[in-house]
């Protein structure tokens, strides 16, 4: 039977302390209920009394269907008894079944910042925590600054715990406020502390001030720690707190412990990361450990061929088992193998020692020794795919374009610009020729296109652009510098594909953009070549 | 005397292989400029003969004043002398002083990946660093899926080492390649292998799927390893690499170790983080360790009020270390006094309570809102302060422009662009039209406002436009996008200054960002106004 990892998920909480954070009622409300349905143990949905936000969050608070709600604060103020302190008065009213009250366990602090006695503030601890339990909830110690204050005094560090531990809390959470402990220091004082209480609970809550807050907490879990608080995605003040997406699936995976997240959810892990990424508006990190999209990605043509012969060559773990996929990559490091690959994906036949795979490998490499990068427009690695093996529809023949802007500065200071575009097209014997505006250049040739094609291909109307681009791949080149485009297209669906461009003329890498946007998704219908 | 770590970056070579990484020549030899003048021992350049990319670095690469130039490859082919393989002879072709060999000490790949017995494996080993040090080559040996392997087999995990070690390898490099081993699995294996060679000089390498490769490059210096394989900012495929720039900072503030790089060296660990972000054109992470803009912000009112007192309270170093800055994240307040210290930064006299800073103040956050990031555009900051303090020298009046791009297709498919801009100006009593082509509509509006105002301001000769970044502020609506134009500048003596402009007209942002540049440029020289 596995040993049984508590998690303690503080993102509403320690994670809005964030620079940039600011999640509304309706986001704290949304994600706790996929912290509830995902398995976390233990809530913390924010600290009552401190903010409109946070009151709003304890007014609403869901059912949770397997989650404790928490409430943070700090224990009572010095000279008061803990049932007349408003503080507490508002921790408790919220009405959570568990509470977590934050005290400081290093002397300097309670001496400079708080400004009164070490006992006092053993009393402090005390009396809080025994008020919270006898108003019937689980109490939650969080011991500030506890990895500085240990090694600055031992001796009060270990005080201030007992007094928690002997006022009957459930956990005792070990804090590495400042983020600054390194992991074999971590190990050392969570096995002293073991040592010296060894029947409490104890929790472990670290920053990433120095990248090393899930390698901390597994430490402390290795020492024999049994509740982890972090946030999702580690998110938190400064450098972050611990990453729960990063830590869950390592404590399940590699170290072997049971917590609340089943294996069947543990597949879920990607959906509950990328939530807080749109709550926040954020684009999801590629990279993130397990769940980014790039984390099962290969692009080495020497990984790809190893990768067919055996995935365990260069995976850690089988990326189903947290709901991720492994991703092949086109690219200047490609070599045939990725190629093959990626034309097997596509659903582009060719038998494998086709030649004109050898020449395709080596227009990639030296596209990309120019700018282009394939790997992430790979519509328009299919279009080169299909134009060299001779399996490419033609839509449309550009004859020519014009793209003009003219600005013209008004009495007022302010400017009146124009963008207007003209295109000349063949589409089969037709020649046609159209005019739109735009508000600005690349924006009036799309539309130009769009009015010359549409009444040819009305399914165009079903597409739109969803993203644009641009990086300067010369920048010592200044404005005469190679310009590469990327454009993001989508269809009704909302299902996207991108396409690029690489020019030194930005209109003529943008127009070529655009052409394989137009000529992928035309392709894609069904319709046939004009 | 403190022991010494030696550093080793593979930014140019492993952290190429992530998806959405394609440097250019120019970045690269921009980048190793750069981690030679951080004092970075090692700096691996890439793969000669894998792609043209690393080949036309390693034709260029530049003299550097302390760093060794590394050359990245595989030992020999099965069955094939060293003296005569293709490889070995593409990476000693690239004439570097270090070289790194990646070989297999893992039996099973040995038999399923590259099918060669493993005897064989042990003297491809053992032949190719021979031969590479007998071309007076310093020899690093990369011991790919090392920890897999010793989980698997250590008796032949260590024999892949001792081949390398007998053979004469400066390093013996052991690599995590598939990121899946935890801190203490590190620290245990280390510890053995230093006991089996006791003289090796060990070198660590691992990558972040489990977000703790700067913890097990870490346990590894703790059990023994002198020699860091990273990348900066943690580049790298899957994951990414271990990340040098929150490993500097750890092992010489906090544990003691000496590298090649100064404590006033080690100040400068930010703008090289930021390099890799600019060649990257990446928005940098503000939550990064040691070199984010936040990684010393504080927000919550409990911090601010605590750090008044001392700053030990919520700060794990002294920011100044690492050439970072506290920030307070508090009210209008902040943004006053941020707007105070910076005009007086700029040798702007303006009294501290006069009401126009309330108006700068209001019009920053304004248009931030909107998309204008003046911190990394002082110089048009400047000109918006001294615009509204009556300060602003004019040098030219915009009365219009028009910028026109012209493409023709000719009848081998091949395209004809030309690029044409007038402009329209007054300076002083005159008013000057000029025309000008270029190789794209913004380089053409440079040369025809750089002929109109040269005549009156020979200074111009003596500025160029050294970098152009456009970034798509509001993505979801494509090429009608707001757009951020960032223009850098440089005088004779390679001094840069930085201007923007933002409009959803690409031509338009790119034309106010244009003004500035060239107005900040003029008030520098002392200039009068026209």
């Amino acid at each position: 039977m596995a040993e049984r990892i508590y998690l303690y998920d503080s993102t509403l909480r320690d994670g809005s302390q964030a620079q940039g954070i600011d999640f509304t009622v309706a986001d704290k409300l949304a994600i706790a209920e996929a912290l509830d349905a995902f398995g976390i143990d233990y809530i913390e949905g924010g600290w009552p009394g401190a903010n409109p936000t946070d009151d709003a969050f304890f007014a609403r608070v869901p059912k949770t269907r397997f989650a404790k709600v928490s409430a943070f604060g700090m224990t009572r103020r010095a000279g008061r008894s803990a049932s007349n302190d408003p503080g507490l008065q508002d921790i408790l009213g919220a009405g959570t079944p568990a509470v977590c009250l934050v005290g400081k366990s290093w002397d300097w602090q309670v001496e400079t910042a708080l400004k009164v006695s070490t006992s006092e503030n053993l009393k402090m601890i005390s009396d809080s925590l025994s008020h919270v339990i006898n108003q019937g909830r689980e109490a939650h110690f969080d011991a500030e600054h506890f990895f500085d204050g240990y090694k600055a005094n031992p001796t009060y560090a270990l005080e201030a715990l007992s007094a928690a531990y002997e006022a009957g809390a459930s956990w005792i959470i070990l804090c590495d406020t400042n983020g600054g402990s390194m992991p074999s220091e971590v190990y050392r004082i969570v096995s002293d502390v073991r040592s010296k209480l060894p029947d409490a609970r104890l929790g472990i809550h670290c920053h990433n001030d120095t990248e090393q807050a899930v390698a901390n907490s597994l430490a402390a879990v290795e020492a024999g720690v049994r509740q982890i608080q972090g946030t999702i995605n580690g998110i938190g003040e400064r450098c972050g707190n611990a990453n729960l997406i990063a830590l869950i699936p390592t404590l399940m995976l590699k170290m072997g412990y049971e917590t609340g997240v089943s294996m069947e959810q543990l597949k879920e892990i990607g959906s509950l990361s990328r939530l807080i990424d749109d709550r926040l508006n954020r684009v999801p990190n590629r990279h993130a450990a397990y769940v980014g999209k790039s984390a099962f990605a290969h692009k080495g043509g020497l990984h790809v061929s190893a990768m067919a012969r055996d995935s365990r060559s260069y995976e850690h773990i089988d990326p189903a088992l947290v709901g991720n996929t492994r991703l092949i990559l086109v690219s200047d490091k490609a070599g045939r193998a990725n190629v093959l690959n990626r034309l097997e994906q596509m659903g582009i036949e060719v038998s494998a020692d086709d030649e004109r795979i050898n020449e395709l490998v080596k227009i990639v490499k030296d596209r990309e020794a120019m700018g282009y990068a394939y790997e992430d427009a790979s519509a328009s690695f299919e279009l080169l795919a299909r134009g060299l093996l001779g399996q490419l529809p033609r839509f449309y023949e550009l004859l020519s374009y014009r793209a003009l802007n003219e600005c013209r500065v008004l009495p007022n200071s302010t400017q009146d610009t124009m963008a207007e575009a003209t295109v000349k097209l063949s589409i089969g014997a037709e020649t046609v020729m159209t005019v739109a505006e735009g508000n600005g250049p690349v924006n009036a040739l799309d539309q130009a296109l769009r009015k010359a094609l549409t009444p040819h291909y009305p399914a165009l109307q079903d597409m739109h652009l969803s993203d644009y681009k641009v990086r300067i791949l010369t920048p010592s080149d200044a404005t005469a510098a190679l310009t590469r485009v990327v454009i993001e297209s989508r269809d009704k669906n909302g299902h996207a594909w991108h396409t690029l461009g690489v020019s030194a003329n930005l209109i003529d890498a943008s127009n070529d953009a655009l052409f394989d946007a137009l000529t992928w998704y035309l392709m894609k219908q069904g319709l046939p070549s004009a």
